[in-house]
C-alpha cells in the first residue's frame, strides 16, 4: 500500500469521516458515548458562512487518516491566540509522520495568523508527544488544573 | 466605605480599567511584561460589531473592582463551549463575594447559551478557589499540562 499522505484545508464533505475519527477515539479511550458533537453542529461551525472552527486533514489515497482541528482564543495577556483542539491519526497510519505534519501546519496557520500564542493540552504521560513537543521549544504548565462543569451540573446551578 | 457591588456587562468605556485589573495582577505574578494586550485590541475583540470576547464587570460605587472574561471554544465531543478565559478581583476588595459573583454570571451565560461545557483553569495550589469549584460540582483533570509555544518560538518554527 502507498503510505504517501497529503495535508489538506477540510471541507464539509470530510464531515462525517472527521466524526468517525473522533468516535474512534472515544472508543479508545474507553468512553464512546461522550461524543455528543452532530454532524450537523460540526458543519455549522466549521464549514459555514462564517466558520469559527477550522480543520485540516491528512489524506492517505483519498481516505481521511487524520485531522487537526483548531480555534482562535483569546489571553488576557497575549491578545487573539489560536487553541489546538485536537489532533487524531487513526491508530492504523501511525508513525508515519502524519501527526507531525499536522502539527506543523497548524503552526504554519499560527505564525501567518500573526498569533502572539499557540495553545494545546497533552496528557502527561504521552511521552512520545512531550518529547516532540519539547523540541519545537514548547513552554508545559504542569502545575494547572483544567476544570469542566458539563451541562447536567450546569442545571442545577 | 459602601462594600456594595454591582455585577454588570463590560462597555467599551470599561477597557482601560479592565486592562489595569489585568496589568495588577500580572505584576502580582511578576511578570508586568508579560501584558502586552492592548486597549486597541480588547475593543477591537469585546466591543466591536462583531464581538467573540465577552466581559462582565463588578463595580463598587462606580469603579471597576473585578472582572470576568470569556469566549466560545469547541469540543470535538461536545460541540460548543464556554471558556472562562480570566476572572480577577483587584485585591484590596478580596473576600466580598465578588469572584464568586462574577463565577455565577459567567455560569448563568453558559446556561441560557445552553452549551455542553464550560470550561477554565486553575493553580493546583489556589486551595480557596478550588474548593468554591468542587462545591460547584466541577471535574478537574490533573493530568493534563497546558503547553503553549509564543510567537518568538513560533517563527523559529
Amino acid at each position: 500500500m502507498d503510505m504517501r499522505f497529503e495535508i489538506r484545508v477540510a471541507s464539509a464533505n470530510d464531515c462525517s469521516e472527521i466524526l468517525k475519527l473522533i468516535k474512534e477515539l472515544a472508543g479508545f479511550e474507553k468512553q464512546p458515548d461522550a461524543v455528543i458533537l452532530s454532524e450537523e453542529e460540526l458543519v455549522k461551525s466549521a464549514f459555514s458562512e462564517n466558520p469559527w472552527v477550522f480543520v485540516y486533514v491528512a489524506e492517505i489515497e483519498n481516505k481521511v487518516v487524520g485531522m487537526a482541528l483548531y480555534y482562535y482564543g483569546f489571553s488576557t495577556w497575549k491578545g487573539r491566540s489560536l487553541h489546538l483542539e485536537d489532533l487524531i491519526v487513526n491508530e492504523k497510519y501511525r508513525k508515519l509522520g502524519i501527526g507531525k505534519a499536522l502539527m506543523n501546519q497548524v503552526i504554519q496557520v499560527a505564525k501567518s495568523e500573526n498569533v502572539e500564542r499557540m495553545s494545546w493540552e497533552v496528557l502527561d504521560w504521552n511521552e512520545p508527544a512531550i518529547k516532540f513537543y519539547e523540541s519545537l521549544g514548547t513552554e508545559f504548565y504542569k502545575d494547572w488544573w483544567l476544570c469542566r462543569l458539563f451541562k447536567e451540573q450546569l442545571e442545577k446551578l
